[in-house]
């Protein structure tokens, strides 16, 4: 005990005092321990409730200085960290911690059997060493579905008819500055009526954004999915090969989820082959666009405008080039920012933590886990 | 012939090389003529083709200075306009020369019999002096659903989620700059889910934004309209009356022509009677709102967000301070903007003369003159 109390105090001096017991009753021994990293803003019943049946410790936040280097520290040496069985996270703390790849793996306790992520894009778990040590890795993969779809269906309007342009005319007082009709200084528009919309990625996003557009009117929604799509799926929309949607859309509309074959799938060579005058639509996740190649088509007149709601380097690093483009539609990845749908996602996480102490089995393990048992 | 050249000479020696007599062919004494008042934009093939049928004459634009003063000058006086039997019109000619009220119709020479109006609101124009000296009337009733719906559609779910404020926060380089989530500086937003839509006033643009609401899975939505629709017009709407929309709704929806009934229907009085932390979405006209009682419910928290496409004093006096509050959603009059809603309006007027050319009467009379016999 007097070693244990005396690393405590070599090695966290200052730190240690950051660390929260939530919840925790005394005698709480039986408990197995959860490490919550992330805040909470919603779900704060469902963590109280959590309470009876697990000891839960929360991690500092980026803003009490706490990054990677920390982290992993912590891990090695820190006892309040040993007998960690259940890691929770939260996707805007990739940017305290980084990724969690094969080091951060390396430093966990033997004691973690579960990772639970919230996000329905769970790109910052690199899966496989995780499955090869016998962890579980949730996701949040449904819930997400409407919110994120009602966000696409905001920028594809505003990429269709240029309302962020006028909007900045309007606030900036330049209406009818120029002779003519009220709104002559901002670009004409276009109605769905005779346009096609390319839909990649044709999960639940992608479904939920093809039920949203079709009271609209497009002359014909296609989609690009790895595997077509049950008939009773497909609704009204044809599946297409991966060439054809990018040749045939006016609109493509990005639902993918990233990884190594995603990776830029949107590029200068894929660009080339949409038509002219394209609208680019992402959701998704940035690095999905080459943003390079993106701008360049935006410049050049290839691309007639886009709405993006995700970038390559958010949030601190977002090209400023492509935020000054005009025809770039943007907002800083608002996807799922609603009541409704975060404090679900947050409750997600709990019942997925209440459900691997009952089971020993996470509710929604990632796809590539799907056969696996743990 | 001395004395009307010697007027012309008199009251014209600047402005008459302003007028165009378009396509007009000599010796086409019989064509009636057309008088186009407001630019043509895209229906260039239309009017071209008009030309066979009649001698059309474009007033002077705006930018060359002539307004309301020489229009009803010339009306009286210039004998290039004494033989009219047509005239179109733009709406944003109303800034040009003012209401078509009785002041307007008392200087028409006797052989005009038709106004057609290229809008679908055609609150510019008083109806009943027009119907009385037997002078038909048409706007355009339902090309503009389609568009103005999306328009509608757009704002309403910025205003839902805060979108316009993520927006300025991230080319105003703040995304993130306030710790915790990467959106945590943008207000957050609400899905549908749970949520009552009112739509007020449910013509033909108020059922196609209740079309493009359904897959978007609001718990309801009602609907206001002076008649109660057939039952297969009003699908999953409700009807209510127009005290139990107002108490019930989070989000009301207005699509109400301006009339003397309908100027001013969102008061104090009226938001007063609302949900509280209502959104309030308008593609209608400004003036159907009475903006300083929206501006003070906006400030007060009783209006949580707006999302305006017209305002009470467009273009050039639209209210700064509504513009300026973070959770009013503007864009300037951009509802039909689209190339093909325009070009197919414009081609609309033009089949109308022709119609009127054909069998002296108009396609698509105003409402109030549905009755009446020509």
């Amino acid at each position: 005990m007097l070693v244990k109390s005396l690393s405590l105090a070599l090695n966290f001096p200052a730190r240690y005092s950051l660390f929260k017991h939530l919840f925790s009753t005394s005698g709480s021994s039986f408990k197995q321990k959860v490490l919550r990293i992330g805040a909470v803003g919603h779900a704060h019943e469902a963590w109280k409730d959590l309470s009876s049946q697990a000891d839960v410790l929360q991690l500092p936040l980026i803003t009490e200085k706490y990054h990677r280097k920390e982290f992993l520290n912590d891990l090695l040496n820190n006892p309040e960290f040993k007998d960690i069985s259940i890691i929770t996270r939260t996707l805007d703390t990739k940017r305290q911690l980084g990724q969690f790849d094969e080091e951060l793996l390396s430093h966990l306790p033997s004691t973690v059997k579960a990772i639970v992520h919230n996000g329905a894009g769970y790109d910052q778990i690199d899966i496989k060493p995780f499955s090869q040590r016998n962890i579980q890795v949730s996701n949040v993969p449904n819930l997400v579905n409407d919110s994120t779809a009602n966000t696409h269906i905001f920028l594809l309007l505003s990429a269709m008819r240029n309302f962020q342009i006028g909007h900045h005319k309007l606030i900036n007082n330049k209406w009818a500055k120029v002779n003519g009709a009220p709104t002559a200084n901002t670009p004409i528009g276009f109605d769905p009526e005779g346009l096609t919309v390319g839909i990649l990625g044709n999960g639940g996003i992608g479904r939920a954004v093809r039920d949203r557009l079709i009271p609209f009117g497009f002359k014909k929604i296609l989609y690009y999915n790895r595997n077509r799509l049950a008939p009773d799926l497909e609704k009204d929309s044809i599946y297409a090969s991966f060439d054809e949607l990018l040749k045939n859309s006016d609109i493509i509309s990005v639902n993918l989820p990233l990884n190594s074959k995603t990776f830029h799938i949107i590029n200068k060579e894929t660009i080339s082959k949409m038509k002219d005058n394209v609208i680019i639509i992402n959701t998704a996740r940035g690095p999905v666009i080459d943003e390079i190649s993106l701008i360049e088509g935006l410049k050049n007149g290839k691309i007639y405008s886009c709405g993006l709601d995700v970038f390559e380097n958010e949030p601190l690093n977002v090209n400023k080039e492509l935020l000054s483009l005009p025809n770039v539609v943007s907002i800083p990845h608002m996807g799922t920012h609603t009541f409704q749908t975060m404090k679900k996602m947050e409750e997600f996480v709990v019942d997925n933590v209440k459900a691997f102490l009952k089971s020993g089995k996470l509710n929604a393990l990632v796809p590539e886990q799907k056969d696996l048992k743990f």
